[in-house]
């Protein structure tokens, strides 16, 4: 279990716990990611990276970067050097298809990686982890790969390019592609027990399944695990660079171990922050529990309600005494939700002025909030309506891809 | 690590070891069968079990069974039940394909496997462990793949109806079979990293490809692994029986644990004893020591030499010595050999008779099974030489098979 000290409280001195399977926080304003930085060996996105990108791709970064939501990265200066040199490389993202409805903080990663394919003109393979999901939490098989299928759905609505992008099953990819289980295997014997217990905090009564699960995850990152792709003589050395939340970096600090034994190239990242529940940044948001975020599937009345009954307030107990201290945006979470959702740069700055002053109400803030959700997810669940099964099964089959560097 | 005590030794107890990885015996004699049997929990074959054989089927036992080369079995009173009732069953095993020259011992258990497919008419599905060898011992994953082809020529050597007997290799035929990869999960998530431990005695310097590789062993043993078989439609029902070497029995004890969580059948199971090496019970063979064993490769000439030159005799120093009290045939290489190949029962009973009381000496008795040996290899190297590329990939390809109780 990877953990990160913080502040000691009664004596004993908590910990932030981040790992692919928890995120706790020990303050109200969230994980504290300088030192999930330190403890990961990652890299802060700085001024002078994303002035690089806009100058090597032509685009003005992303506000999820240029807000620091996307925060942290492992080797982007060389999948921007190979841009630049127009050297081919690919995404990688991925998703574990844990319940029907997926909720915003589901969206992140693949809005991000969405608008990365748009600037960089690349392949993309969507990795949906249903062995996984089978194996730590659903005790039915069939029902992890039609929830594959469910939410493949919610990732095509985005608009992926369908001529550069790939979604597979992993019950169903690692049972059609020799190439992806020789690389799976590779992995694994590089791998030892002793590593992934260090790595993810695996005990002797985990699964065996659990046990070597990481490797599954760590093989899509070599391009030869993909051949319909990358040809039939691809030998795994075209690079690629993996829009993630950070939770997910044990997989590729592993996966980066072990590359240059394969003599394959290390996967580069980009890292999220975490995506808060209503409740607040200490609050664990679950899909079981309805009002811990905003679903894809809510009506615009439930958004309203939800945001103004259960978004946790920076704001003041009273009027009065708001208007004179001000609300704390910092551990608001209708402000929060603000940082990842509004594309105006300008007018969130504003709003943040007039609510950290006291000009702004909790009300007036979470009604910018409701009316921006109601209509990504209103937009959502159009797009989604237009997706048909057959879109679904062209997205998921393995096929040759389009794409300027190829 | 499986082992089994043994008398003591220079204070210390000594014991004899038999896991999939290692057979040590400490007495000449070889491994004590019969502690194994109470250690692993398996049945002797007995008398009334090899005459309700020849009752049900209607063939007299081979010699194989008669003699106590195959001595040991797990419900196989339940398959003679299926076979009498009508009731579908059908055979698996498997090999590890390490080395391009297989040896005789390696014969054995195909040699009877055909016998079995004779005489129940069922199908048989052959596991090629590549992925094994690659994560313990191969250093490259083609040479793997590479060996299975080479492999597979043997066996199908021997005779295998084309229309009863799927060969597979595990690199290929997980990347084929979505449904295989469906079964190795679900045994995944049934065994702890603490039970195969125990069973296989990995530590945690093991590789994670390792740990989890006993699910892929198992996975075959459940019919719904094979639909292109049994039907799309098949829901694991179908029983099967294991013939193999008793040092793969842990694999399957373990599958017997997981079965009944999955609501398949138990694998049923007919255990051999170990071949022994020309240089005795004690001794490894090794692939990668010519001197050790007969390999399908040997010319005559090697055949001759090698028997004369290294089997270990159980006869006396001198002649004179050996007309006097005669050889001892437990401990006597050649005639070990001669009972897993000599068919003619009178034969063998008279060579005994005569070896042991000194009326055959050794090189009479090495004549013998150097006469035998000399036909079966040539035979088997005519056999393999008529084994053309079209074939290997015949039997290799997942297809429907044909079988009476289809």
């Amino acid at each position: 279990m990877t953990s990160v000290k913080s502040k000691p409280s009664d004596g004993k001195p908590e910990e932030d716990v981040v790992d692919p399977w928890t995120v706790k926080a020990v303050d109200d304003k969230g994980v504290d990611y300088d030192k999930l930085i330190e403890k990961f060996g990652s890299k802060r996105i700085d001024k002078a990276l994303l002035k690089r990108f806009e100058k090597v791709t032509g685009h003005k970064p992303h506000h999820m970067l240029s807000r620091g939501i996307f925060f942290s990265q492992r080797d982007l200066d060389f999948i921007l050097d190979c841009y630049e040199s127009k050297k081919p490389f690919f995404l990688y993202t991925g998703r574990g298809p844990s319940s029907e409805a997926m909720h915003m903080g589901h969206l992140i990663p693949f809005i991000f990686t969405k608008w990365l394919q748009d600037v960089f003109d690349v392949p993309l393979v969507v990795q949906m982890t249903d062995d996984e999901k089978f194996l730590w939490r659903l005790a039915d098989a069939d029902e992890a790969l039609r929830l594959t299928y469910e939410n493949a759905k919610d990732i095509i609505a985005l608009g992926f390019d369908i001529n550069k992008t790939f979604i597979f099953s992993d019950m169903e990819y690692i049972g059609s592609q020799p190439a992806f289980y020789k690389n799976i295997i590779k992995i694994q014997k590089c791998v030892t027990y002793n590593q992934v217990k260090a790595i993810f905090g695996f005990n002797d009564s985990d699964n065996i399944g659990k046990i070597s699960f990481p490797a599954i995850q760590a093989a899509p990152s070599f391009s030869n695990s993909f051949p319909q792709i990358f040809g039939e003589d691809d030998v795994g050395k075209t690079p690629c660079l993996i829009p993630c939340a950070i939770d997910q970096d044990p997989y590729f600090r592993m996966t980066r171990d072990v590359a240059p034994r394969l003599n394959y190239p290390k996967p580069a990242l980009i890292h999220s922050v975490f995506f808060p529940a209503l409740q607040g940044a200490k609050s664990k948001m679950s899909a079981s529990d309805p009002t811990s975020s905003i679903f894809l599937t809510d009506t615009p009345d439930e958004i309203k309600e939800k945001i103004n009954k259960y978004a946790y307030s920076g704001g003041q107990d009273t009027e009065e005494k708001h208007r004179k201290k001000g609300g704390d945006c910092e551990i608001d979470i209708a402000y929060q939700y603000l940082t990842f959702f509004m594309e105006d740069d300008a007018r969130l700055e504003q709003i943040k002025k007039d609510y950290t002053s006291g000009k702004m109400l909790t009300g007036e803030l979470k009604k910018e909030l409701i009316i921006i959700l109601q209509k990504l997810v209103s937009d959502h669940q159009k797009q989604r309506k237009a997706v048909t099964e057959k879109m679904v099964k062209d997205y998921l089959t393995p096929r040759a891809l389009h794409f300027k560097s190829k």
